[in-house]
Formats: structure tokens, sequence, C-alpha cells
């Protein structure tokens, strides 16, 4: 094939090639292909890096006209749609003062400095309404790319220096600085954007919260203001009826509604208190998980959320996890950090008495209290908090038992899940470590070739659907992450199970094998049921806070249908108690439709009413959460009826 | 009466009073009232004050001779000693520097510094032998009151400069200084003393520890020798007969033969970490609390470990027990501390929700992780350590409930101790709080007058034989403390109820009463069992390890009699556990003999042992770890044996 001068050959998504002028641009090549893909696209993936649409060729390359159909592409429209959220709050408060802006998996949000105003849900009207005017004035957004100096010029003339020129520092030198402009408005964006402001549709405010400018403690908090954005108003309808959906099974509002745990501000973010009803069901579920575990062999510990630096040195937690731990003292001699892991205390446990193979595999679990040092901006709920009770464990075995231990790790999670009713909402991911980002590991290469391999050669065995996620991995090893979304669809990792290859080391942990040598075991770091507070969350939004029986803190309200029959509640109370069932009785002189109306609110699975004529046939009447009257029977009868359902976990 | 000139009235014990010429020392009294009393006086107790026998009287008193039949007698006796034993370290060792050197309950110790010198078991013979010839020289004891400027001059000429000139600067101006001299030894001390060196007639030095200067982290590492000493060596052989016995049920000791807990260096001291044994029997005492307050309508909670310091400013933590927290961050606006208690968590439980006066009481419960930070020299085994784990609680409630529920919340108390068989090792103490000395407590006289008549009366109430304690109160309150003496006879507080009428008003808790008028409650905090921890530590001692068989964390051990029968021990095992009951096996092919001899050291219940007659008639060999062979029966009639045993927490 000859090749013209200034023609580049441009490959498609398809493997296709096709051959263009050169320093055409995106715009261009899609035009060249069709009018149609030009009228939806939305930006290019030039060799692998998304780029404005009215990016320039100027050589051979890989090209992917990315559109509203991509992930990528609504990235780009979010996007723009944040700037014209700025544009919108600098023409109402042009005192304001932008830190930055991003679209996320659903939406967008900008963190923005008011100064001494006080930003409220009616502002957020105002601002929607000016964002309409810049979508109709359908201006056009152009990019300049520009050097520091000349960055700086312009902030400065625009009157955004608080932020922006601590973000035009942090740019390396060796990355191009680009501004985009919207009519009035500049910005200093390493984009890419929409062409012009008409093209977002729908779209609407949704929040406002505080965040600290960037994620630290230290810096200012910022409002954050968040927003979604569609092409079509059917599509933002769409959402947010979901998203009123979502709200009602919002763990936050539930907990609060059902009395389960509260936060306070003197305590702190990201560190809830459960009142009696959330406790009550944090201790039905730690006690299930450590019973299941004894069954399963497992041996528990108990060791300390606090340890001198020195341990942590070991592990390589002082080096690669120091900012996520929560310090105590002021010198490396008195340093002292809360535990972000069980890991290298539970080793210490392994190394208090001498080992035999035969001793092995010795599965090690611990109802852990953990903390980590979030930034304000990531906690959210009961999902992502800063202080946190893992079911933790480590198993120690020979390489031998590798693939068998892994599979009963695996074995007790999907038990466990599928009891919850939650195995159905998860996914697997393996997660390995990104070879580009060593810092962030143990620098061994041969170590993680061979424990990734063996992970995958598990994986495969297993037959687990498994995506892969490079850079996810622990700091010592790859592992099997289960992940869950919340109700609102974003993602978390509910359970790890990971294979670890290189602490045993670190821990000088041995064993004596059958030949009398001393050898190192492989450890399998694990969580059956992950950390009881996000499992929780995500139960709550499960079943909208109507917690299956064996899980719902209260169990059975006994009604008085008259103040002739209060104590008989108050016997019956006590019987249903010393069966260990959790009962209360509403013995209040109100009507029994208001009593029972605020049972089925509290989502208390079974409501017993006892009025003149239960008492003298020596029954009573019960009604069911979902199902209502379920006539009159025996208490006896219902005892039965009820323990059945807990000692089985129905849900 | 005519009183002569020169002369003075003192009034002895009995209330009788004696003429004496002034300026008589104590000596010279207690001769005129006996030969004999002169001879056993060790000390004078003058107007309340412990002084020397030396002291001369200059004006009308009250006297008491001190004598070896007396607790103060003993402890001049046992300081004398101190003063030999630092003597004999300096002849030996000239370079040593002395610091503190007080007699205990029980004993003496020395704090030294003996720099680069690694003082080991071996040289404390060699000091007990020094110590010989001081008392067989019998030196006499002399005392003289010095300026601050004499007293240092003296210790610069004779080389105590290091801590004793510190210590010397530490008296306050308005208190006299004295030296102690005995042959060429001079000490800084502030007595009594013995007369003479060879009053001491028995002695040894008993144990090596190191503990910091002032018990102060920061500063250096001392090393301290304890040692004992008595009249006779009768006494003396007594002594450490007991001491022995005492040994051999100590909790470190048995703690660390059976595997309960283990302590690590690089974790850091008063940080115990619990095996699987140890924590297996934390496991039953929580579980088993926490049913019983339960059943006795207390409500769980679970609150944060951690809190910003504006929690803590309210209770006033923050004023008066920061150095006992552990504080992260470095200024106000980011201190957090790990708490040391549990009430502020709790009272935003109770204001998470508004209460009528018909929700009183409510009886809040939690197991509560806490920390203290101890000083190194305090900690002991599992009794005194940094981090441990109360089963806390506060019972909100109003003035009229406040007896009643005082009485439930100790008869919880003593249910719980008697299942432990404690309950007659215990003593009750009335602790209050000292008016001399209010800088400790919240400043409200009236409040404390109040607080400590109720509690006086409901302790007469309910026939409770308490001593009384001023300055042993909370900050907040008076409280009764439950006192028990470990296995050497040192007293700690097992378990404590307090009442408090501080804090729901700093809390702003309130209640809305029948009136509808908003009251303040009252706030009885609790604990039930106390810290898990040292519960632990005494039952370990309390049993010298033999757990009741409901406690025991192995309750049976399956032994095959020869290989084969070795999978039957295995199926039995399986059988066991699915019942609940903790087993294990031993199938190891060693003789019969032996294997029972490490069930007995491990103080395992029961041994079940499986040979071909066994094997055959379907029964079990069973033995008992008190009483031996307790001849066959079958699995099924062994199971119900056992667990009658464990359902009724059998002692």
């Amino acid at each position: 094939m000859v090749v013209t001068m200034h023609k580049i050959n441009v490959e498609l998504k398809d493997n296709s090639i096709i051959q263009v002028k050169k320093d055409s641009t995106i715009l261009e090549v899609a035009q060249t292909i069709s009018a149609g893909l030009a009228k939806v696209a939305y930006a290019g993936i030039v060799d692998g890096i998304l780029v404005d649409l009215r990016t320039s060729l100027d050589k051979d390359c890989k090209l992917e006209i990315v559109t509203n159909k991509d992930k990528e592409g609504m990235l780009v429209f979010r996007h723009t749609a944040t700037h014209i959220m700025a544009q919108a709050v600098l023409r109402l408060y042009p005192f304001a003062q932008l830190a930055t802006g991003p679209a996320t998996e659903n939406g967008y949000f900008y963190d923005i400095d008011f100064g001494d105003f006080k930003i409220t849900q009616d502002d957020l009207v105002k601002i929607e309404s000016e964002m309409h005017k810049i979508i109709k004035s359908d201006f056009e957004i152009s990019v300049e790319t520009v050097t520091k100096a000349q960055a700086k010029a312009k902030l400065q003339n625009i009157g955004q220096t608080k932020y922006k020129l601590l973000l035009l520092n942090d740019i390396p030198d060796n990355k191009s600085i680009t501004l985009f402009t919207q009519g009035e408005f500049v910005d200093l964006c390493s984009g890419p954007h929409l062409s012009h402001t008409g093209q977002i549709k729908a779209f609407k405010l949704t929040q406002l919260t505080g965040a600290y400018f960037k994620g630290n403690q230290s810096q200012k908090m910022l409002t954050r203001i968040y927003g979604v954005a569609f092409e079509k108003n059917s599509q933002l309808q769409e959402h947010l009826t979901k998203l009123e959906e979502a709200k009602k099974r919002d763990h936050i509002k539930l907990g609060r509604e059902l009395g389960l745990f509260t936060t306070v501000d003197c305590v702190g973010q990201g560190l809830p208190l459960f009142g009696p009803k959330g406790a009550k069901i944090l201790q039905t579920l730690i006690r299930w998980v450590e019973d299941e575990e004894t069954k399963r062999d497992y041996v528990l510990t108990r060791t300390p959320i606090i340890a001198k630096n020195d341990l942590y040195k070991i592990s390589g937690h002082w080096d690669k996890y120091r900012d996520g731990m929560f310090v105590i003292g002021d010198n490396d001699s008195n340093y002292m950090a809360i535990r972000p892991m069980t890991c290298p205390f539970q080793y210490f446990i392994y190394k208090s008495t001498p080992h035999s193979y035969r001793d092995l595999p010795i599965r090690y679990a611990e109802t852990s209290t953990l903390m980590r040092n979030e930034d304000s901006g990531e906690m959210h709920g009961l999902i992502r908090i800063r202080q946190f009770t893992l079911s933790d464990g480590h198993i120690v075995c020979t390489s031998d038992q590798i693939e068998e231990e892994f599979k009963k790790a695996l074995d007790l999670v999907n038990y466990l899940l599928d009891t919850l009713g939650l195995r159905n909402d998860i996914t697997y991911r393996f997660s390995k470590h990104d070879p580009a980002n060593m810092s962030k590991y143990i620098d061994n290469p041969s170590m993680w070739g061979n424990a990734e391999n063996s992970l995958k050669t598990i994986l495969d065995l297993l037959k687990i659907d498994y995506v892969e996620s490079i850079g996810d991995a622990a700091f010592y090893g790859p592992k099997l992450d289960i992940q869950i979304k919340n109700v609102y669809g974003k993602e978390d990792t509910i359970i790890t199970i990971q294979l670890d290859f290189a602490l045993a080391d670190r821990y000088n942990m041995e064993y004596t094998d059958a030949d009398g040598a001393k050898k190192r075991p492989v450890i399998i770091h694990r969580s059956s049921i992950g950390c009881y507070e996000r499992t929780l969350a995500l139960l709550i939004e499960k079943y909208a806070g109507a917690f299956p029986t064996w899980l719902a803190p209260i169990q059975v309200v006994v009604m008085s249908l008259t103040d002739r029959t209060a104590l008989d509640t108050d016997n019956i109370v006590k019987q249903l108690k010393s069966k260990g069932i959790s009962a209360i009785q509403d013995n209040r002189s109100e009507k029994i439709g208001y009593k029972i109306r605020e049972a089925q609110l509290q989502k208390i699975p079974y409501m017993l009413i006892v009025g003149d004529k239960e008492k003298t046939e020596n029954v009573v009447a019960v009604r069911d959460r979902k199902n209502g009257d379920l006539g009159t029977m025996s208490l006896y009868e219902f005892e039965n009826k009820i323990l059945v359902e807990i000692e089985n976990k129905i849900l």
C-alpha cells in the first residue's frame, strides 16, 4: 500500500483502517465515517487516552469514537454539565471560589467555597434556573493549550485564585495545561468536554454536602453541590423515580427511622453509635458467624486494637499505610497506632507456640475492631466508616493446602451470603497488583507472578466468573473481592479472600515439616461476612428495614386491645422472652389500629393482639407484617411457629 | 488538777492520760508505760501522724504506740529493711544511683539506676549476704532534720545526685527535710524507721523488674528490687511457702502454660493477645453476661471506641482525666481520644430520642472496649492492663427509682459472682470523695452531700457490710466498690456501682414527667462482672486453671487407646461438637498414660478413652480430671451428663 503524503492511517475499533488527512480532528474523522456518528460523538479514545473531539490527529493511531452509548461518553457529558453548573454559580455568586468538579459514576459535583455565604437547598433552584439559560445560549465550548504562566494570568484575571492556582501548581511540568471556555466562563480543566452547552438536555441538582479541599481534613470544608444529567428528560425522570425508590431503602434514612444507629457531631464522622435495635442485630450476626466458623474448625482469637509502630514496621503497614492509620504519640520511640487490620496480631498468636505440619491448616478467626482514617468525603453511612468490625481471619497452611482451604473459605462466604439472601446480588473481582505502580506493593515481581498464577488457577478450577482489576490487590498479595452495589448503584467490596506468600517471611513464621525441615507456611487472609456494619447497611437496603424474623431486633409486639388485657400482654412478653424471642409490649390506651400502624412502620414481623375474647379463649390474635391477619392460635402454637422460622433463618 | 511546769499531758489509745516531761521522746514514754512495750515499739502515731520513735513531744497530744502487732509498725519495719538493702547495694555497686524505696503492703522495694551494669537474679544473693552483715553490725539508725541546702550538700558529698536531688527539689518548703543514717549509709527519707539495723531478723529479696522513675514512661527505666522482711525466720518461711503456693496459681504463669494468652514486645505492655483458649473463655463469659442482662431487661448498645475531644470536654474527662487517655492528634481542632469509659456514648444513645417518665428506667449495657494509659509500673498480667473489656452499663432512672435499681444492679452482680464461685471472696467498699482534694472532683459540695447520703441510705437498707474509703469516688459521684484480692493478697476493685447526680446535667439529658415538665434523670453507672480480663485473671487463680466445665475452653479430649481406634475418636469429637461441646482428639501413637498426663496438665475436665473393647461395646471409658476413672458409659449417657453440668454451670 502506498501512503500519500499528508495522510495518516487510523485504526478503528473494528480493526479496519481508514486514511485521513494529517491533523484532521476526531470530529472530522467521525464525519468521514458517517454524519450520524458525528452527531452522537462525544469524545475520542486515541491510543487508549480519552480526548476531546476537537483533538487533531498528527500521526498513525488507534481511534475509538466515543458516543452517548459509552460509559466514557456519558462521563464527558456529565463533566460538561458540571461546568455549566459552575458557570451558573459564578453568575449568581461572583465571589464564589471554585475548587474541583469532576463527573462521577452516576452524576457530577463541584466543590465550591462560598465564603461566609450559607447556601441552602432553595439556592439550588436558582442555580438550576441559571443553568437552563446557559444551555439555551448554546455556547460553544472551546479549548486552548497554554503555558503555566498564561494559565496563571488568566485565572488571576477572572479572580479564581484561591484553589485554582494551587491546582495549577500541582500539574507536573510534562503535562499540558488546558483552559476550557464557554461564554464568559473559563475553567482550568484537563477535559474533554462536549462542543456546545446546548447538548445538555436534562439535568437536576440533587444534593448539598460538605467536603474538605483535596479530601484533607486539615484543609477548609467546602460546599459540594451534586447533580445528575441526561440526554432526554424521560431518562432524567426515570432516574429521579428510581432515586426516590432508592431513598426509601437508603440505610441511613431507615437506620434513623428505625432507631438502629445515630451519629453525633462531638463524637465524629464515620463513628456510628448503635442503639439497642442496631446492637441487637449486630449481636445476632456476630454470634451466628462465630458459631458457624467454630463448626468449620476455626479457632477464635482476641487481640489488642492498638500496638507500637514496631509491629507495623515488620508488616510494612508503617511504610505503605501510615496515612490510613490513627497514630498516637509524637516520635518514633513512643508511636503507637490503632490497627487497620488484624493480620500481625494473629501471626503472633501462631508464633506463640511451635507448630508441626500435622497442626496445619490452622484457621484463626476474630471479630475484630479496626480503624482506618478515611477521608471525610469518602465516608458514607455504615458502608464506609472509620471504625468497623471485621469478621477477620487468617488460615495458616502449607502450599499443598491452598486450593482446598481457599475453596472452604469461599464455601463459608457463599453459605453466609445465601442465608442472608445476598448471594444473587454479588459479583466476583480478581484484584491484581499494578506493575506500573510498584511503590504501593511489596516489590517482589516473582512473588507476585507466583501468587497471581496460583489464585488464577484456583479461581478457574472453581469456575468462578470474575472480572480482573489491575491495581486493587492488597500490598502483600492478590485477592478475590466479592462486590456488591448499594441501593444507589455504587459498588463496594463486601468480602475478600487473599493469598499471601509474603508476610509469613516478614514475620518469620514457620512449621516443622515431615522431614524435620523448618518451612514457611502460606497465609490466606479472609473475611466470612465482611464488615458487620457494611453488611448491615446492605441488609437494611435489601429488605427496606423489614429484616427476616431471625435478624429482626424486635420480633414480636404484644398489644392489649383494651386496658383490661394490659396485664396479659406483660405475661405473654415474659413467656416469649423466656424462649429467647425478642418481644415488647404495647399496652398504651391507644386504638388498636394506631398501634398496628406504628408496629408496621417499625417493620416488626409479628403483632399479637389480646382482647377480652382472646383472654377468655386463652389464645392470641396473630398479625404478620406482610400478610396481615393470621387468625387466632394458642401462644404455644405461635411460639413453635416463630421458633421454627428463627431456627431455620427463613427469609 | 495542777499541771507542773515542764510536763505535758499525753492521751493514750485507751483514752487514759499520762503526764510526762516536756520533750520526752516517744520511746521514753513507752518505757514509762512498760519496759515490755518499749521493747516491741516500732513508731508512734502523734495526733494522727506516723512518726519516728525518737520524736520528742513538746506539747499535749494524743499518742498511739505502734508495735509489731500494728499494720503501721510493720510498714516501718519493712521500710528499714529497704534501707538495709540500699546500703548493701551501694557497698557492692558504689556507682548505683538510688531513686525511691518505699515499704508496700506485703514487702518493700527500691528503684535503682545501675547504669550500664546489668543486674541479675544471682546478684540478689550477693546483696542478701551483704544485708546480713549490715544487720549483724546492728548500726544505730539516726535521724537529723536539715535545711534544703544542707541536704543538697550531703547528697553531693555521698554522690547520690542523679535522682535524690530531683526528689529533694520536689519537697515543698513547708515540709521538714530529714536524713537517716546507719553506719556509712545516708538517705534522704521522711521516715520513720526502727532504731537499729539488727531489728530486722528475717528477710529475702524476691524479684527484679523494671520501673520508670516516678512511674513516668518518658523517664528512665530503673531496676526495681523487691524484698520481704519479717521478725522471725519461721514467719519468713511461712510467707515463702505461701508465695510458692500462690505462684502455682499465678494467672500469668498459668495463662502461659495453658496457652490462654501471650504478650508481645512489639505490640506493647498491658496489651495481651488471647489465643484460642483464652478467647473461648472470654466468649463464653461475654455471651453469658449479655444474655443474663437481656433477661433482666437491659438493652444493648454498641458505640465507638474513639471520639473527638469535644465529647470528653462535656463530661469533664478532658479536664480531669486527660493523662489517663490515649490521645490522637496534635492540636485542639483535631484531638481525638480512645475512650476510657462508655458513659457519654450511652448518654447520646439516650439523647437520640425523646423520653417520657413511662420509659424509665432504661438499662443500657455494652460489652465495651476501653483503654487507659496506665503507668508501666502499675500493670500486672490481666489484672491491670491498658486495653480491657468492661461489662459496662448505665441505668437512666428517676430519683424515685434509685433504690430499686441499685438493688437490682447489686442482685445481678451477686448472681454472677455466685455462679462464678467468687461471692465469698469479695468485700464491699463505700468510696467517697475527698473534700480536701476537690481538684479531683466535680466541685459541687451539695451534690456530693446529697449523693453520698443517698448511697449510704441504700447501702444501710440493703444491710451491706462495707468499709468507707475517702478519696476513691469517681470524679462525678460516690460508688460501691466490690473488692477482691489476688493470689498474692493484693486487693483490687472488681466491680463498681456508682451514683451520679452530675452528668445528666452536663449532657442535658431529660425526660418528660407526668406533669409535662422536663426533668433530669439520675444515672447509675454499673458493671455486672467488671473487666472480663481482670475477672478471668481472678478465675484462673481461684481455680488454678482447672475451670468449671462450663467455662473450660476445651471440655473433653477423646483419646484413642491404639491406632485401630483413631478413626473412632474423630467421629466422637464430631458428635460432641454438634452438641456444642468443646472437644478435641488425641489419636497420636503415644502411650495412654502419657496422653492422660498431658490432658491433666492442660486441666481438661473430661477424658474419653476408646480402645478395642469400648469400640466393640459401643461405649467410652470416661475419666474426670479430679476423680480419675468413672468407668464406661454410652456416648449418649456422657453427653447428657456433661450437658447438665454445662447448662447448670456447676462449679
